[in-house]
């Protein structure tokens, strides 16, 4: 097991389309696996409007939520693989210059609509490899 | 999008050898992705006594510590997957008999001792099926 780097993490989590936002929301934690693109250092995610999540970050505006955001790729078989973790301040997205260049992005898996973007500014960002054993 | 019942998010969840918890510990949110068992019910996690959530859980005893466990297996191809959370409440497992039930399991990928193990009760358990797009 090995640490890596924050810029490696960033690069790690840049490189898939999907990962975990944890979050606490009326005293419960709560994680929700969401796609996300990375850019300019910031972690988007797109939500729905009345989901638990953008309710959370919609109650603590205009300082946003504290957020951990979780990506991995793991392989059952090998025993291996990496995760990385960015903890940092969700916001909603409303600047309309900044949802237009957005539009559409990031692609969501679910066919309902994701009207909702939320950026997250990585404060604190760890990672680690866990290598196959010999 | 589906979701599932409590009951086959849970079957889901035994299936798989790692999932990621979410929870609280000094202010600020925290996820990381941990080998586990269900056994009766209980979702069994084995970590380190030094670690961050070691001492999220040992400060809050007895009552134990509310945490958000979620398993997935999500195909970055398709597009689909399954992910469940179980919302509960975590307390370290530290009767005798117990510990020598759970000895040696659940199994860890990392080559460090995992000397604590600590047990979720499922309180809340959702889950959810993405269905690859036609």
């Amino acid at each position: 097991m090995a640490e890596v780097t924050a810029a490696e993490a960033m690069a790690l989590l840049a490189g898939v389309p999907v990962g975990r936002l944890g979050f606490h929301h009326r005293g419960l934690p709560a994680i929700r696996p969401v796609n996300h693109l990375v850019e300019d250092g910031q972690i988007l995610i797109r939500t729905h409007f009345d989901s638990r999540l953008s309710a959370a970050v919609a109650e603590l505006l205009p300082q946003g939520v504290v957020v951990a955001y979780e990506a991995d790729d793991l392989d059952f078989e090998a025993r291996a693989g990496w995760s990385v973790v960015a903890v940092g301040t969700a916001q909603p997205v409303t600047a309309p210059d900044r949802l237009a260049h957005f539009e559409g992005r990031p692609d969501t898996w679910v066919d309902q609509p994701m009207n909702k973007l939320i950026a997250i500014q990585p404060e604190i960002v760890t990672g680690f490899r866990i290598e196959p054993a010999r």
